[in-house]
């Protein structure tokens, strides 16, 4: 539970409903292992039946690892984020997790709108209940950020270096590179290109496109200097 | 570590490297948490050093939760993933994720060609080592799956220069900047930093590297010469 909790907090979340705990559920490994999320178990619910814990819920997505006799609707987690964003404006959503042995009884599996199935290694496909949670609810943030129009931005410190100052990088390094002697006249097409293609993946910016002409200039210095 | 064994393999994943142990990888409390991947925890290599472990890896991504001063280009782990399946198949790949308290340092990080922020909750941001496992390695096995029946090729014409060889040429750069005079002992951190990230963004191949390393070498000449 406190992996749990932690994985909820992690992600965003903070309601948690438990079903007939087994064991009390502030105990000491619980409280370790829930580190700075200790608010979401303290406040967390208790219920005595899985019925009640999902009453007033509009969705109900349930976890699933088993192939099942009859198919019901299944999602992976990436879906299972997708229908939670959509519904969760208009409704209260519940994402059931079973036990951490057994998991989820046949019973309460067909009490779900759908079943997440977390495509796991076949060879080895039992998550612990943490690990899980922490999959679902990760696919959750990410479907919220995308909504949002967030995601991971690169903010360079420095514009990107034109394409004029590129090019006068490109003359610099043959006028320099002649002047060292590997520039070979023979056969210059090639290393050139090389070149072009490289520092044009790299997308300079412009303290970068600095440091490179300094570059040059020092090797200018010194050449020209003997 | 066992929770990391764990989530690695119930994602398919198996080729653990430990850096520096600072205790026994098969304590009591990691095979209790590795469950059924002890394998993974008996097979792991342990390495006296990060540089010795991503030596021969053509793409190192490193796990960050930090903003840092010098932005480093990131991606976010669904993007981690596409990354990682697009490389495979030509590269060795190096996943890097940093001790349980502290994470990666600033010199490992700058060792990355990428970094891999999990979007979590600015309020506990915190996943521990294990979760942090979970979510980077679900959407590389979520990556795998979609790609499965697909034929993506890699259209590179040489193999991606190793970490060692970048190391080789970052050496290589600083004698030789220092040789001409551009290499300013009393600041040289922000610029060799800065020189890292665009080599490393750029992801070289054998032959630019090649190319560059003549090029140090046309200037040593050049000014040793002198």
């Amino acid at each position: 539970m406190g992996a749990v909790a932690r994985a909820m907090k992690n992600m965003g979340l903070t309601q948690l409903v438990i079903v007939e705990p087994q064991r009390e559920v502030l105990d000491s490994e619980a409280r370790a292992r829930a580190a700075g999320a200790l608010d979401i178990l303290r406040q967390a619910t208790v219920t005595r039946s899985f019925d009640q814990a999902i009453a007033d819920c509009g969705l109900v997505i349930g976890a699933s690892a088993r192939l099942r006799t009859i198919p019901w609707p299944t999602v992976d987690p990436h879906q299972c984020a997708q229908l939670v964003v959509q519904t969760a404006a208009t409704q209260k959503i519940a994402l059931v997790f079973g036990r951490e042995d057994t998991g989820l009884t046949n019973e309460e599996l067909e009490k779900c709108h759908w079943h997440v199935h977390i495509p796991a290694n076949p060879e080895y496909s039992s998550l612990n209940l943490g690990a899980a949670v922490q999959v679902i609810t990760y696919e959750i943030r990410m479907a919220e950020l995308a909504q949002q129009g967030q995601t991971v931005q690169v903010t360079a410190d420095h514009p990107l270096a034109t394409a004029a100052e590129l090019e006068g990088l490109f003359t610099h390094l043959e006028t320099t590179l002649q002047q060292i002697g590997f520039y070979d006249p023979e056969n210059p097409r090639q290393l050139f290109r090389r070149l072009r293609r490289l520092f044009n993946r790299a997308q300079l910016d412009k303290m970068e496109m600095n440091i490179l002409r300094g570059i040059l200039a020092a090797v200018d210095d010194k050449t020209s200097a003997s």
